[in-house]
């Protein structure tokens, strides 16, 4: 089917990447012409990982059309995937500028990590086909997508939304209320605030704590969630079995956990206890993480 | 060298199987017989885990002595792993105990995760030559052990005791102030209980969370700490970079982050919304768990 990709920032690019090799033909839109180059280098730079994630067309360039023209782009698209930068008077313009140009069964998914679902309704005249869903960066490895519809969504369209990102191997889940952030990028947040707490404490310091968790918890993160987690330690207990246990202690450690801002303090503390690249360049760094990743998800998908 | 391990529960067994492992003597010591089986089984068990892990001597038990006389247990061992129970008067009855059957160069290692250095210091005569040294369970296959001194520990024993666990293969990290739960139970517990806000708040359901962190970030934990994550994407820009973009919206989350306590509302959300076992058995979920972990550990090494 043809996909249509409006946006071709790095996370418009990655999208085109999976679309295309879970065999679609995708139509990218941009107000750059130059972004063309750049999506089909995108495009070759992921090729090795989608090939290692088992997807069958990866690399497919042929399948790619590139257009300036956005109301170009979505004609014959069943979903479109929005990535336009994250300003709600640029997103609103681009919403009206492609509504009327729309197939009546079009679906609208925006990326956006972080704006709300009813802020961008509010640039549409139809709300009922938008849908948030938001990826985890790069979309085309990682599995995760967050999805989120809400009382204007048309009825039986989350549940479609779903059923396509999970066609295309990735792992949605349903976000049934709008909070700021969606779920995984809190959950990143909440965790970094105890590591510079942690850390402005003197209790470890900034690469300890790094070490720390890539090496303990982890770990197990890569594999299952932390209730599933706690109840496997259960073993027959289960969760609640768990809470029974060590309730108590996570209620300790809740009520001394910190809370930090981004102040003067904070910078210094960066400052002086991080450095950046560990003695590897950046971009060896993240092409280590990144076919690690792959990896393990080979390796979840074969146990 | 000979290695002693006092207390024989699940942590004494894994870290005795460890040990054999790394080509040491053991000597392992419970008041209840019953439990050299239970270590012999359980050494039988982590054997394929450790041969995976590349440890030349797994599974050797031969290697491994048991005796139900602490005194006997620590004679002629510089390093003793201690892990009672966690119960500040048994593990001094059990320090006053074997203190003065102690080399004079013995170095006693607490597993202890609820207890601090403080505490336990109290117990002996001697109390410089104690330092926490607190794994992640099972202590054979998770490399983090937070070790911890303070001001009565003996100059130089801290770092000591980080090259033992070093020359172990495992990743030990100094912490340099005690608080509760050390660093990675307080970061697991500051997780969790974003999770279960989330879920009370009805934002998602408590197995969809589980699948967001395993399919999401948890992935890249495996690889690196946050510090160094969120510094990589922000490429040339570094940590500080990533604050200056990305701050606000981190103050943002923070500030709407919730707290929880398990009172009757978070059971009975655990209770309505939680499957324990997803249809397959706990022994086979944890098998599953080890053997993705170790097999991530592997490939952590080789790339």
């Amino acid at each position: 089917m043809n996909i249509t990709v409006l946006g071709s920032g790095t996370i418009g690019q990655s999208w085109c990447a999976l679309f295309l090799a879970a065999g679609h033909r995708v139509v990218a839109y941009d107000p750059n012409p130059n972004m063309q180059q750049q999506i089909l280098d995108a495009i070759a730079r992921a090729q090795s990982t989608l090939d290692a994630l088992g997807y069958p067309g990866s690399g497919c360039s042929e399948c790619l059309e590139f257009t300036t023209d956005a109301r170009e782009a979505v004609k014959g698209s069943r979903f479109i995937q929005e990535n336009a930068p994250e300003d709600l008077s640029l997103k609103h313009a681009l919403y009206q500028e492609i509504e009327t140009a729309l197939d009546s069964d079009a679906v609208l998914l925006s990326s956006t990590s972080g704006l709300t679902l009813g802020e961008l309704q509010d640039g549409l005249t139809n709300p009922s086909r938008l849908v948030i869903a938001h990826p985890f960066n790069p979309p085309h490895l990682i599995p995760l997508v967050e999805v989120l519809g809400n009382d204007l969504t048309r009825s039986g369209l989350v549940p479609e939304v779903l059923g396509f990102y999970e066609s295309l191997g990735k792992v949605p889940i349903e976000l049934k209320k709008s909070v700021p952030g969606h779920v995984a990028n809190r959950l990143q947040a909440v965790l970094w605030q105890e590591v510079l707490h942690l850390a402005k404490e003197g209790v470890a310091s900034l690469p300890d704590i790094d070490k720390a968790i890539a090496n303990g918890p982890g770990l197990r993160w890569a594999v299952y969630g932390p209730n599933q987690l706690f109840s496997l330690a259960a073993g027959d207990q289960g969760l609640l079995g768990f809470i029974q246990h060590l309730g108590p202690s996570f209620e300790n450690w809740w009520s001394s956990a910190g809370q930090v801002t981004f102040d003067d303090d904070t910078q210094r503390l960066i400052e002086q206890q991080y450095v950046d690249v560990n003695g590897l360049d950046t971009e060896e760094m993240k092409r280590r993480r990144d076919q690690i990743i792959c990896q393990i998800l080979s390796m979840k998908k074969a146990t």
